[in-house]
């Protein structure tokens, strides 16, 4: 299986190729980039050692035809375009946001210009997706913060035991804003702060958070979203809690809800900590009652590049051709 | 004014004596401590210079009495016997949580033991706690969270705006939880991650949160607490949103609500960052309405050694002493 | 190949075991701890998902014996009895400084109680090393700075061009000190601070790498070692120089040395920054020359629980038993 | 006192302010950019609360024109030709590069165009810089590796005891590199990483420390010097060694060379941290001999932005002006 991938200079293309590196079936072939095009990938990723003489082509149709599978980590809006030229044949895996979304108003909102369309989506853990993702040559990575949000709801959401009005925060490690140099992302400013941003229901996962979870839900989710960037390069913690309908034990909910799923581990003594899936495809969840608030209360840790990118995007490649759905993953996380 | 600080090989103790020394109108006199007690308090605060060659004796009422003021920055339960020995003339400022509670029931079921009585609270931005700190000889300084999610919410609950129900996640760094040896506390497994704790209510800030908030809005508030460690010594980042019951200019509220409070900073453009805050006595805060969620939503920063802890005390002490209220305090952090 | 790995539940054994589920020629028998035996896996290293539920025996000979390769991540001088008991078929592999140096009086004197004796050394890139390790039942796993210090400066020293007179700076994280409940290990102290430690020429490491440069030198090497603690979790950026005793094209002579070790590599155009090594067993090193200061400068990167420890341990395990030098290692750092 | 500030959104003009604003002697006047004049403070410096709304001028010689005291925190090369210009009865103090160095082959080599020529040298810690600062209208502020390397190094070289060529190391924050918008100074790129740069005696800050060394010695003294970039955002512990060429008490030696400087402090127990000096202008150093490596071996801790820069720049300015040496510094860290 030979692979491509467009944006290799960037965060997401990096973590895409350390996990192809490590996955048994695939061969590494043309690796593009915008501006960094013409430069070798060492001076991008100098942790990928094994590519680091490779030098990036230009991300065009051209270079990246003639590949089974084809990643996309591009900034938002260029995929589209992209995919259409490279044919019914080839697997197209998005990492950006433009086939994420079904409601076409939701994307003039959120984010405008043409909608490309609606791809199957890359969260095999809610319900009918792994179905859709079989066979499938067109597949749209979640966002990093849906990927926890919904994870972290959707059990509650289906077993009908929660209002649909759901508050999240969301804590990230700053590598989910990539690669741009932006005066509040450097190491300076970073370090020893924590700060809100995209508050107030501006962000632009949160229409995708409530797609996922409407679905899940059967009727429309209401979703207050608050991202938080925190002093580490990879990581989101989500906390998550909605006004419980009814009496529920809420720990086996959630144990059932992920009982064969490879990649949920839902913790029973502790609480998750993001730095236990760095790098692995896990996210690690619990759920409790705050008797008090009459709230449930969920905790989601992953890795935002690996599960919450880049992992999710070579676990729905494995479902969509076939592969054991684990191949080239782990649960395991570099700690400490 | 001799000052005495009980606890001052701690992080709450270290504090303040860093901005006593910086105190026009104090003179320190005894440093006493637990085990540390007989060594240097250089070693084990390094960055008070000034001090470092002060032995910290044992935290006695003998070794505490004869100063004009005594801040005791003790474990839970040992304020109140010291306190009771030093007299109805020493100014005795708690930064334990002794003397938070107003409700025996509260206290009972969060920390249990005898209930000590409740003192005048060290937070004077709100209403009425200002006059009740003016003269008094005994403050209770209130714990790091309340401190921020009761200033982020109680512009809004005391306008009538919301539900009295809100939902906080507060992130925070390490020092809050003291200079505590547990493996979960040290660097390697801190940096790197973010964690959730106490999670479902459980927190022992809980009840003090609900006993400002209902306080303000003149009836029960209800709280859902979630508690996130980042990786970071310093700052308290507080997330909090409710339901918004009325269209309202929330902006409007909140820059009068802390028009003339020296401490309360309300941002205008941007979202708040605890590194502003780092050593100073400031919260920066902001607030906004969620019009897809129909919540308020409200973000701050504070320092929770300085306006959390130490800066809260001296605040209180300069009130309470007919000082102006800012001495030895600064709105402005040590960044980057 | 059955495996067993004492002191499981600490960090050099947290990263040998990350490693082994990894591997896949080895099966995971008993794990043992001191303190910590009785409680599972996944309470200390929650980042081993596959092993969670693993509970931790006593670190006893009974507990370890019958497996084919013993990993002894335990205190140092505590591997010694427990490797006698084992017998002379077990491969047992010691990650503690017990069977490292060859000379008496140093160990009487950096150590201290009997000498246990000098096992083949686990560098296998050191000239010899890797003859002695084909086929050996024993093996001492470098410390983490010597690997470090040694890669440095070998090719130097073997090639004769600097005085055997070096000066070595290393830059650590904070997982070589281990789970030491110790207050300047914790995160608040850690974070945000650079600390030199062992100043003088008093870290135990030092004897080791004047004993691994002196055996390349041929002469007795006179060792400066400074280590700086740095806030981070992983990774050791080792400074070493020497004076130049001719001219001579530095560059060819280190890519020379390393061209066919496969965990070493030799970059050209930038400067090693230990990220790029994260869980991986690569060091990325360059040297250059200072012409105003007659000095060679060398740079290294390395991750101090893979390469510096569990990494090499594995290495030299394979290497011990006729396996691919490379067996489930990689070159591949987990960045950002 | 009206002083102003060239260069006022960057992080030297940002900590100058920080300083400035408690400095009982100065009034703030006019404050200038580049890139950013146009704009509020606050928006760059969201720490200094009181000048929030302050807009920031262009950087032009009739901007800064008019104050007792400018400030300059320019990019090097700039701020010859703004001194020329305001005249010499006011105090022009250079925190750039521009004014440092006496050799003009130096100038020519390291840096390039015009030398602008050398001012009174604002480290009065050196034997004859204080009286040379006394009533000085020009000050050249050190660079902040220079500060640590020269400060840890004088003593010995004064008192004869070591050879003229030495070896430094110097651990640095992220804030050295300034706001600059390069990739790898993001967040994502520096946290959990140490990384070496201008290494082989590149660094422009070499000569800088050279010229000091040498003046103490009253010889030519070579220096090796290799930075590291440590993930925090201030800070330099710099480690420093040469040769021992007799026995001497170095630790006495130490103690005397620095008993009377206000801001610079031998520890005697303990090794320095950086975290101890953050904010503060103070130097906790501390020597020692390596008796097998014949070696001095010292260590020192400083805050590269306060008395690494701007709290030099104060220092210096009150010896200037006649004030009292302390006034407006602390050597008070902001701990832990």
């Amino acid at each position: 299986m030979r692979i491509a991938v467009g944006g290799a200079s960037g965060y997401a293309g990096g973590e895409l190729l350390r996990l192809l590196l490590g996955h048994p079936d695939v061969e590494i072939g043309a690796l593009t980039a915008g501006g960094n095009a013409g430069t070798p990938l060492g001076r991008h990723q100098p942790h990928l050692l094994p590519l680091a003489d490779r030098v990036l082509a230009d991300t065009t149709t051209e270079n990246l035809a003639g590949h089974d599978v084809v990643f996309l980590a591009l900034p938002h809006g260029h995929s589209a375009a992209v995919a259409k030229e490279l044919g019914p044949d080839t697997l197209v895996i998005d990492c950006g946001a433009d086939h994420r979304l079904v409601d076409q108003d939701d994307w003039n909102r959120w984010y405008g210009g043409e909608h490309a369309g609606t791809w199957p989506y890359g969260l095999p853990e809610l319900p009918g997706n792994r179905e859709k993702l079989t066979g499938t040559k067109r597949i749209a990575v979640p966002g990093c913060y849906p990927t926890g949000a919904s994870l972290a709801l959707a059990p509650a959401l289906l077993a009908g035991i929660v209002e649909p009005d759901v508050v999240v925060t969301s804590v990230s490690g700053t590598s989910g804003a990539g690669k741009s140099l932006k005066p509040h992302l450097l190491g300076s400013e970073v370090m020893g702060s924590a700060s809100a941003y995209g508050v107030g229901g501006t962000h632009r996962h949160t229409p995708e958070i409530a797609q996922n979870l409407g679905r899940v839900a059967g009727t429309t989710v209401t979703v207050s979203f608050t991202p938080v960037l925190a002093p580490m390069p990879r990581g989101i913690l989500t906390t998550a809690s909605a006004r419980l309908t009814e009496d529920s034990d809420v720990e086996e909910i959630y144990r059932e809800a992920y009982a064969d799923e490879p990649f949920v581990h839902v913790l029973e003594d502790s609480w998750p900590a993001t730095a236990a899936t760095l790098g692995s495809n896990a996210v690690q969840l619990r759920a409790t009652v705050d008797r008090d608030a009459h709230r449930l209360v969920v905790v989601a840790a992953l890795d935002n590049l690996t599960k919450g990118t880049a992992g999710a995007a070579v676990q729905s490649m494995n479902i969509a051709l076939g592969l054991p759905e684990t191949t080239g993953l782990t649960t395991v996380g570099v700690a400490p």
